[in-house]
């Protein structure tokens, strides 16, 4: 059986100005390919509703699941929950056991629970609430979109929250070949390869090291036997090969 | 008049796995804000035919320019150059100008203008070629889509190659004041000078340093004075503030 299937929405206008580099994406990548939950798409959006709105509706229709960053803090700009809700075609309000979160940290805290902070405690109407260790604000899950913070420590928290809870798949076995050579050179006997080992997938990653260039050649399989004997093949046709 | 718009499509399996982290996207992002090109939206796909395609019409009916990186190269698993020849239904085939190209590098360089490396000629029909001062294999742009390498330095020199010849619109300018303050102790008075200033475009970006939470108000508009009236509210708001 396929694995199942994810995509990312990536919310900021920040990210789009090149001010901020995104760092959710990586991080989110390496823990659905450790839960062999398939990533396959991701989407970049600013901070306007119709595009938010848009993107949630076209991913969660596609995709098993997804999982979106950002635009759900106190500050005018934060429009993630209103937009989530919007594609839902459901209600949002302050909720109780949200609300209940963040009276006890802002009264252990001695802080105001203003209605900035109340903000924080809007959930669409029928989501289950994801936990926040770091912050307390919660995220929340509706239908299969997983909606968490943009900061990176709370976002890899809030990931941690919800990914061991979803079924995965069968993991993917990976080994890597970086070999020496331009990819011109490689790319003949490689597609051989690829081509009779069809069940593994194999990629090339070019790159440019001190003015010279090699590729990564990544072969990626569930079955360790098939996955062993094309990377024998590779090692034959390419004795330069070095495994990573 | 509004600025010209922009999306980007990075396509490789790589990206999604976590294995490489994408460093394109912030690289271009900076190039298109420093030349008045709003960056609107971002995908990430993997290297498939038909999501390629999709992507690609999607996007391209969308925004005024695309952006793409990867998969131009000579391996098997390079298909971009013809999911873009498909998403415009033209033809694609080795063409001449981009084979003397690599007939006259190979020639110097001593090496063999084998069938992988003639892919790299194989260009769709009616797009104009990219130049690539870094290794000399073209990229192209068809219609409003420009095609270019996902090896970050070959990317660039594209980029460098292909933004200068784009009508820009209005630069942006931009000043940033960074406030240790909670969000949710900012999101109040934050709210009302957005509106006050509205067309300004006021962005919080929360940030968690060291344990203590924080903010980097990002105030920006083509216009100096409604931008410096904006940022003189938030700082007599702010007393905190402290201009980046």
């Amino acid at each position: 059986m396929a694995n199942p299937t994810a995509a990312m929405l990536v919310i900021g206008d920040e990210i789009l100005s090149g001010r901020t580099k995104d760092k959710n994406l990586g991080f989110l990548a390496e823990r659905l390919t450790e839960a062999a939950i398939d990533l396959r798409e991701v989407r970049i959006v600013d901070d306007n509703h119709k595009n938010i709105v848009m993107a949630v509706q076209a991913l969660s229709k596609r995709w098993d699941h997804v999982f979106t960053s950002g635009g759900i803090g106190p500050t005018h700009d934060d429009i993630t929950a209103d937009a989530i809700a919007a594609a839902f075609a459901v209600g949002i309000d302050v909720r109780a056991d949200a609300r209940a979160l963040l009276e006890h940290h802002t009264g252990k805290m001695g802080i105001e629970l203003n209605d900035a902070r109340l903000r924080m405690a809007r959930i669409p109407d029928g989501a289950v609430l994801i936990d926040n260790p770091v912050s307390v604000a919660p995220g929340f899950s509706i239908e299969n979109v997983h909606v968490m913070a943009g900061v990176p420590a709370v976002f890899q928290a809030m990931v941690g929250s919800v990914v061991p809870t979803l079924a995965g798949g069968q993991p993917l076995i990976s080994r890597t070949l970086r070999i020496d050579l331009p990819e011109g050179v490689i790319a003949g006997p490689l597609g051989d390869i690829a081509l009779k080992h069809a069940d593994v997938a194999i990629g090339s990653y070019p790159f440019i090291l001190n003015g010279n260039f090699g590729a990564n050649i990544v072969s990626r399989c569930s079955d360790r036997a098939a996955l062993d004997a094309a990377v024998a093949d590779l090692m034959a046709a390419f004795p330069e090969a070095r495994e990573q």
